[in-house]
């Protein structure tokens, strides 16, 4: 078990209706409110016209057009602009995880006097932040509850996860009604990010009996409940056991004392979101089969027996390598079987950036060092085994 | 689901050697540090000698002598007096649960101007407190992540669990080798309080397959390593393990958006060492399976089916009272096997008291509320079956 330093002080309000402490949670903030926001989803579910009835009393100023793979420039840039020109004094994000982490790296740009990007781009390290509350719409990422975010430069093809301890969001509002109304595919989209979080941290060198049940229940939880989901949609149970699955996927509570795995998968996804700007959930689900597949061998087999064991329930006197393939294809299935397209392909990737894409992981995602390290070329041909 | 509003905002700094952080963690503070602490244990294993190393340039000034089930007089009320003389800036608990538990209650009462027991007794609401860094030597009550203590006033027989939001201490270490030297008996009395602690949130009306997960692997973990640490005191991944199976206990996490059980068995143990003043674990171990076995009925038992497979392992396909009554003999064995007196007689309780006791509980536990809910017969049924 290796040494940790954690602490996750976000306060989690949780549960239908919540949203009516709204007024007391800002009001130990200042007046000035940016309220950022992505497309016309929180309009159309009425949240918009909501909380701007609950903050009546305070000056509310509007980034809105926050895009999923969140960008830059413009939404961060205009952010920190908007923030330093009227002295905000909290970030409100109403959204799924890319509001949050566009908003996560405003808040940071908005207390320095530089280029933010000197920040996400971890050359220069965060002495402060604006306060941030959000209300989440999505079950997904997680940032709800993390001091992360993942920020794109079109430009340059870089998506960088950007983390400072001074970004947990003070407050994080969960209501699982809001989830209602998301459509199928960024449902499944939602559940795969938030299992491959869990996949993550799973798959390592060093963990505990606690940690391994914690994933595997975390696992075979979103597993149950996205399927409910996305039978009824308003299946209130299932949307809120699915929202609080994914509130867990990547504040470290699942791997306190675990050796780093190196989430090798979301390395190489990052790529793929970054130069196609496609859906970080699908693009992780059709890795991480092949991610598996990949790295499969003598040094690695254990983990995912205990893996097919305990979560897809395989038969544990089977041989070793039988029990990983049943396991990995179990995998496989499962995405495919909640609409999720398994090939590149399907999502506009050919083949013909795939040796650029795989250079570019290489440099800058260090997955050498992963718990089963990857050189360019076994990038490449994960990228290449997913077309 | 319930909806619930969560947050524990302590840090939790782990591992072998991470004291050497303490200069650095105590620095954020004031200078003047009130240093608390029980017997002599943190001197026979050098600890105290290292915090007055570590800590030379502070003014430190010392509360010593508290005892398990921490007392109201004199304790309390020393280390609150020692704070106000002093203009004490922050706590530095290094014990036990119950050494920090008095500190939180000090913490509180160094804040505000009347009776700390007015606090403790939630006549009046604490706005304020000291703030608290603690370093454990127990595994057990995971006092150390959350915002409660329980304080015994022996003059009226109360034993009170107090909690209040400002008394999550701000940072906690948890080295495991501090517990090596920790005798069986405190051993396996510190696994039972942490097992009872999770059963107290697993037995309850309406819980999620993610908070059953996480309760099921919990008690399982806790039941593999104390063996183990039982067996090699010098197990550093075993004490690992365990110390952070114990932190988990109280502080919510295990049942966030579950309804509330009542928490039956503190409520009942709470009498039995407020007049006994025996060892808290241990009586919850004595109470446990005797509660278990009285509200065994149709309406409970489908948690006691759960329990029993998922935890024990019990074939599922028994008559759903036959499983459920193996996993209670199975509790009861447990316990037994790590060394635990099963019997109140064992403990120095007999007959005399029992009624005085069961009526104390019934009028100040509320457990007339409790997920099975508990009358004054009941209570007194329990303890002598307990006998």
């Amino acid at each position: 078990m290796q040494n940790f330093d954690y602490m996750t002080p976000t306060r989690l309000i949780f549960g239908k209706g919540v949203i009516s402490k709204l007024p007391e949670v800002m009001s130990g903030y200042g007046k000035k409110v940016l309220l950022t926001y992505g497309g016309g989803s929180i309009k159309k579910i009425g949240l918009y016209d909501k909380v701007k009835e609950l903050l009546a009393d305070r000056e509310i100023f509007e980034l809105s057009g926050i895009q999923p793979n969140p960008k830059y420039d413009p939404s961060v840039l205009d952010g920190v602009r908007i923030c330093k020109e009227n002295n905000i004094d909290v970030i409100l994000a109403v959204g799924g995880g890319s509001v949050l982490d566009c908003s996560k790296a405003i808040a940071a740009g908005a207390k320095y006097d530089g280029d933010p990007w000197d920040l996400i781009s971890y050359k220069v390290k965060a002495e402060d932040a604006l306060p941030i509350v959000d209300i989440i719409t999505l079950a997904a990422t997680g940032s709800e509850y993390d001091c992360g975010g993942v920020i794109s430069r079109t430009e340059t093809n870089d998506k960088i996860g950007y983390m400072d301890e001074h970004l947990y969001p003070a407050v994080s509002f969960l209501d699982p009604t809001y989830t209602f109304t998301v459509p199928d595919k960024q449902t499944a989209a939602g559940c795969a990010d938030a299992m491959n979080h869990i996949m993550e941290q799973y798959f390592c060198e060093d963990s505990t009996l606690l940690n391994d049940g914690f994933m595997e229940v975390g696992l075979k939880s979103l597993m149950v409940n996205v399927k409910k989901c996305l039978e009824n949609p308003e299946d209130y149970t299932a949307r809120a056991e699915m929202m609080l699955d994914c509130t867990y996927g990547c504040n470290a509570i699942y791997a306190l004392g675990n050796s780093d795995s190196g989430w090798p998968c979301h390395g190489m996804e990052h790529a793929l979101s970054a130069y196609y700007d496609i859906t970080h959930g699908e693009g992780l689900a059709i890795i991480t089969p092949r991610w598996m597949k990949h790295i499969l061998n003598e040094n690695t087999v254990s983990r995912f027996v205990k893996y097919g064991v305990n979560v897809f329930g395989i038969d544990s006197t089977l041989d070793k390598f039988e029990i990983a393939n049943k396991a990995i294809d179990a995998t496989y299935s499962f995405f495919e079987s909640i609409g999720i397209p398994m090939h590149l392909k399907d999502v506009g990737i050919d083949e013909s950036r795939i040796n650029e894409m795989a250079h570019h992981v290489a440099v800058n995602e260090g997955l050498e060092n992963a718990w089963a390290p990857l050189r360019e070329e076994d990038i490449a041909e994960i990228f290449r085994a997913s077309l």
